[in-house]
């Protein structure tokens, strides 16, 4: 059996997935309702939004999660489920509704949601969906299912990785939609992984958490944590590796693709950001501690200012600067180098705390790129820290100053 | 002697203010250099930017203000003089020459500098508009420092007050300066407030800055925090009053006049928010603690998604809820309120966890006045607290989009 054709969530052994319009959303070619199923029970672990405020499939998946494993996705687009009253056990319906159209336990599915807030989300399309949608699942259903949990996005977000553990070819799977990311009425980050590898159970959660908090924990679309932020990952153990564990050979391996994966994963829900023009990354480096790096970086990314001015394509350096000196850290700003990097090169504007003269035009052709990124170097350690988001333009106004309509 | 006439920074008794265009400013037409005199030295207080990137003025100030005392606020626009070399010796050096015109100690000056970052500023404009400046002060001059200040602000921002203490007037006055609140090289709040009172050395910093939190600091037009941020207090105590101390029967009095000075200098500079076409005012009531309630206004009022729905006057309950949920503190989603106010009307949309249906014609005329309220109701104790902001709108990117050119 090859793999060569089997892409996105369905790249690893023993995941078939489907999507299809339900009737969710008003809109007949838009593909609303999706199913990842494994062969066998897979072992899952999941990282849910920190908002107090949370969708109603959150309490459903941790609940169906006691056990450590689940077997089937089941995911929406176009309704969040969240601030409506009944939502909770609509979500445990959907459920049952599943498990009895695939003969598996009703625990082992896992709901998730996206989409409008406070807008209840009625059983009609899962109960009359959910036969069709069994019917097309494919080991090459990968692509509808990525499209059928987009909702502002412009396009699909698929990734996917293989590494050899021990002679054991052992694959990654994954897909997510943004793109407000974290835009609470849209809404949602949503991401799933799929693994065929074996892995041990004590480190599955960390693993997850680890490349979460490189990746999709350092995505700022709008600084917006939304209600429904959902990451899970599955693994079915089909791929008949030797379990990998924290001392095992395979461990660092796999947990590097794992990484690559969700940043993968990471930059494309950023460059899609709503209105965004381009993927625009911090690298934060020279520093004493990975933590303080992330917090420059994310501030960097975080400021509307900086946002801004990347989609005018200014070299206004000045508003980084500050948006580094107000992320609670301390740092010498004698020291400090700020260049942007694009493929049409590198762009000198601050080396040592003092500004450095630049060529406009030349400036503006580096910042012309679809991806920038603003590099900073502390020269004071070397830890290291990504941030990945996009610009603030036109469009992320319109869309969001008039969206329920 | 009567007040009628005084308004603004020279409102109160024996202050004196001119404000010209020195040549700082390409723009012939704009003032850019303010100076703002009392006749006698005054107690003199600040608060500076949380910033570690900081305007060479501050430290200047800092400076001068050990001995609590000052007689002179030199102030210019057009340039901020943070980041770059040399800055802060330009800033004593501003201090001397306004000493020398002035005939006072070059100590008692204190320089205040806003404008774009990283650009050296000259002595010239300086050393040949001082001269002018300082035969222009006027205790009608008010108006013309207040224009002096301004960067992209649109309007110049005054507010004054009277309080009579034991028979005693004593007034209050103040200008401001956004308008990119908290934008880093537009750059920077300046506030400057005077009164004639006579006030205890113990309490007038404390006065100062609980006025400023629940004003000045409840303000965000972006979320980023300048590098140059800066509000002054100064009082001559020519008024003539029993001196004002914490236990004096006059204290109440005078804290509240000040916080309405400062409250309305707050609403003008959220008003006039880069590109804003509207106020954005979030109340929290019926919380536990004042502390909570800020934070809870302030996570909405600094919500993109929040801004771009009031600039598209959408009733997007859900993204309020959602800025609620991610402020990181507890609340009990199911007595929650949320209401919009206007001078058009009230509008509930989620009364005690449950959205309320509305009519979208009404809510569009309730959320297109210029001054929209959301009130919060949490129905958990009798704390409260207010937050200032402006809608997010297409004219805030093109500002911010290309601002040096």
């Amino acid at each position: 059996m090859t793999n060569t054709k089997r892409a996105g969530i369905c790249a690893p052994l023993g995941y078939t997935a489907a999507g299809i319009h339900s009737g969710i959303s008003p809109h007949k070619d838009k593909k609303d309702l999706a199913l990842v199923l494994s062969e066998v029970r897979a072992k899952t672990v999941a990282l849910y939004t920190t908002n107090l405020v949370q969708g109603n499939h959150i309490s459903v998946c941790k609940d169906h999660l006691k056990d450590g494993f689940s077997q089937a996705l089941l995911i929406n687009s176009a309704n969040a489920n969240a601030c409506v009253k009944d939502g909770v056990s609509l979500a445990y319906e959907t459920c049952l509704l599943a498990s009895e159209v695939l003969g598996i336990a009703k625990e082992d599915v896992l709901p998730l949601s996206t989409g409008v807030i406070g807008h209840p989300l009625a059983l009609e399309p899962f109960s009359s969906g959910l036969p069709r949608l069994a019917l097309e699942l494919s080991d090459k259903g990968n692509q509808d299912a990525a499209n059928a949990i987009l909702t502002t996005d412009t396009y699909i977000k698929e990734a996917q990785a293989r590494v050899e553990i021990d002679g054991v070819d052992v694959h990654i799977g994954g897909m997510a939609k943004g793109s407000g990311m974290i835009n609470p009425n849209m809404a949602t980050t949503l991401c799933m992984l799929t693994t065929d590898a074996l892995i041990d159970d004590e480190i599955m959660y960390e693993l997850l958490k680890d490349a979460a908090d490189k990746s999709i924990n350092c995505v700022s679309v709008d600084g917006d944590t939304s209600t429904n932020d959902t990451l899970v990952l599955m693994a079915n153990g089909l791929a008949g590796n030797p379990v990998i564990k924290k001392d095992s050979p395979g461990y660092e391996m796999f947990k590097e693709a794992l990484e690559a994966c969700l940043i993968e994963l990471a930059k494309m829900l950023a460059k899609d950001g709503e209105g965004a023009t381009k993927l625009l990354q911090c690298h934060v480096q020279g520093c004493e501690s990975d933590k303080k790096a992330q917090k420059l970086a994310q501030s960097v990314i975080n400021s509307s200012l900086v946002k801004a001015a990347s989609f005018g394509e200014d070299a206004n350096w000045g508003r980084i600067l500050c948006a580094l000196g107000y992320s609670n850290t301390y740092f010498d700003l004698e020291k400090l180098d700020i260049r942007y990097l694009s493929k049409f090169g590198e762009l000198k504007v601050f080396i040592a705390g003092s500004n450095v003269a630049f060529d406009e035009e030349y400036a503006s052709k580096v910042l012309s790129s679809d991806e920038v990124t603003i590099e900073v170097d502390l020269h004071e350690g070397r830890a290291e820290a990504w941030a990945y988001g996009c610009d603030l333009s036109y469009e992320y106004v319109r869309i969001n100053g008039d969206y329920r309509s």
